[in-house]
């Protein structure tokens, strides 16, 4: 890394993801180039004296490196000024269509972006090390069951990480969770467990953030891995460490798990 | 106690409860009175020189205390026959009729018996403590949540226990499981978790005997009780525990919870 | 209770704790009837139009009971001037002399006090629930183990309430911490685990508020308690609850077991 | 594989560890070679009708594959008949000096030897997930802490498998366990946590085999690890799957980590 610290870029700096993200920024040791702003936003409890820029290609030239964390329909658009302006591109919008994602892929090829789905360096890990546990233990003596805790007002289960990591242990053992098969919310008379089946199970209280639990149970052993969130900020520190990642590197559509050398 | 180690008969004593029975009443610092066998039955693993009595009168006159975990339908037998000779029998026997079990109360007028449904000390205690908690900790600010892990063989969900555990739960809250409402085996959408009502979850893999958890979630602190059994041995131990505890009480009908002071 | 919510006075009302109880009054629908200030403090964060009452005499009588947790130095004066109005108080600064603690006893005998070093509901369970479990597994079969985590920048362990944890242990099986003997810090050549001692062992890292487990280990079942933090706020929340359980009672000291009716 | 199973000879077979790889075989789908014999060892719990043969020469001419859990001071005639009649070793024997395994490098060049100091398939792939967690996660910002719990006979600490576990995070981390620094056993005043240093805490209780947990502890997020094992019968399992996969493969010294494929 050079002298100068790397500057960062935040377009919508003052939403719920842009204030996280502008004061994850100078803890990373980077400093904060500036930020766009919603229409309408107001800026109360940013920083006083930071630049408010008017638009992407104005932020794209003040900064090393932009991160966006607004809505979908502006990702076509964002892909496209970080390519004319060769500014690397952090992208955490979720929703994106097929289109959309082309028009980022298209982007990457003149500047290198990360695109996620989910910046906590710890879910994307467990998500590669899921995968890599159940190529190895084999599916007859081991029995994979997921087990996940959110607050009491999610109205629906599995999570979307629970079903992630059973995907994962399916690829891992070269099937499909649906070819696998899923064993969710078991309750009354279910017969014994299917083998090589994935089982999900869902507890809900309090107001956790989220936890994840992969157990591969044998005879003889269990070996488990346990994902505890427990603020949404460890979303903004895992994308300001893929802002300072991506500077300086080859255009390209990067994830997670590259910026995690996983 | 007095200087002499109280002597235990045991009925079925080479059935696979009674030769763990057996082997810890030494253990406990008793003496093995003898056993009774199973027509057809055979001692080849049971210490040598062990007097084996005809029958259940035979084996009350050689003991301090019996205990019986053979079948349901010889309690009634069994408990009249430490009634007519006035020696403290533990019942661990289930499966009990109506009528069994006022036969038992009877024969408990004239001599002391300890009838249980689960002899594990660790599986009683946190029945009560469970019911305790939950009479201490508001159903508006706590979640109570349970979650078991049983071997891939078990066929239904969730397990006795975790629902006895919900109905100590219930009870602690001056209500019943069926009032307080069940959420179990959480699947696709669910709605937002029901105030007051209890959650059940089961896993299943491995050969696991039986683990549970009891959570109460509320914002700001979680507070959970686990209770991990590793081999049935656990029901013996406690089974001859509340020999040693019956020798000399008066007579009466106890459980394990007297046994345990709790 | 009648019809009208209690009134909640809070004596340094804009300290940390001050600004979390006067949170946590209307939450739990009481109405905060006003507060007092340190010499200097100022209001920005509270609620416009709170009244803020010029000392604990004039606070006593604008409320039906009083919360403090400002500094032990001035836990006499503020049990007197409680004592004089006849004002519950909840009393939940810490450090006090015997000589404090000997005046606050005698203020009882004229108002409610309810005086505790912590007021999160589930470590007082958990306390409770330690000392009864410890009572009924006896010490030759059941190892007692203490194993918490707190953030990295916690300079000793174990913390005062693992040893709190140990002690109500020892309690419960008739003896003290010091007789029972501590096995804290396990590391080298160690010997075997001496029967009936209580070990603790300290985890450290990450921002953990505290998490607290005792483990009761025998050869076939193991039964452990967990106690989770995630905020102070449980601190704010375990106090409102006092000071609502507290109007209306005759007077007398009380401890949170009183209000947990533990 | 082809259609016939392949055929395991057990050296020591009436040994603990013999007699458990002897029950494995069969289950894992393979057939009993037969073994050999401590002198004096006796065969009663074996099956009837298995071949023991005379000496290593002739049970490798008997199998395709052969398990050596016996001793140290004969792994070197053991890897020299393998090594001669080229059939495939899987080598369980602890205590090998470097002169041993020198030789036993030298017979892997004309045979498949597998060599490992644990054979249960979690443990390693546990140390092998340890150090790609470690690589992954900034020590700055994740606190490593590894807690483990044994019986309580258990006379040193931390356990071989907990130091392991920290040499796989050091090595993660691009350094060793003694530059980084090795915090256990913490006991008083100990002084906040020293960044990138590897904390160990060890619980001694009940008849636990062997509990492993290894944390990364940041701010907003904890991954942990745990190994669990039941019983010793995991490491027979492991090394008859090491057995099957050595059949076939070429010369050469492997590992466990081979065997998993990671």
């Amino acid at each position: 890394m050079s002298g100068t610290p790397p500057r960062i870029g935040i377009l919508g700096i003052a939403g719920r993801m842009g204030r996280l993200l502008a004061e994850e920024t100078p803890a990373a040791g980077a400093t904060l180039a500036g930020g766009t702003l919603r229409p309408g936003a107001k800026l109360a409890t940013l920083p006083p004296g930071l630049p408010v820029l008017p638009d992407i290609v104005a932020l794209c030239e003040a900064s090393d490196v932009v991160i966006d964390f607004t809505h979908a329909h502006a990702a076509r658009a964002h892909a496209h000024a970080a390519a004319v302006t060769g500014t690397p591109l952090v992208l955490g919008t979720s929703g994106l269509s097929a289109a959309d994602e082309a028009a980022v892929a298209e982007a990457a090829a003149k500047t290198p972006i990360v695109y996620a789905a989910n910046f906590a360096p710890g879910v994307n890990l467990f998500l590669a090390i899921a995968e890599r546990m159940a190529a190895a233990l084999p599916p007859a003596q081991y029995d994979a069951e997921i087990v996940e805790m959110h607050h009491r007002q999610k109205v629906d289960a599995p999570s979307g990480t629970a079903v992630a990591l059973g995907r994962a242990v399916a690829a891992g053992r070269g099937t499909t969770l649906e070819a696998a098969g899923r064993e969710s919310g078991r309750d009354g008379h279910t017969g014994a467990r299917g083998t090589g089946t994935i089982g999900f199970a869902a507890l809900r209280g309090g107001q956790v953030v989220g936890e994840h639990t992969l157990i591969f149970a044998a005879a003889s052993e269990h070996i488990s891995l346990t994902h505890r969130s427990f603020d949404r900020r460890v979303y903004a520190t895992g994308a300001v460490r893929a802002a300072l990642w991506a500077v300086g590197k080859a255009p390209g559509l990067y994830s997670m798990k590259d910026v995690l050398g996983m």
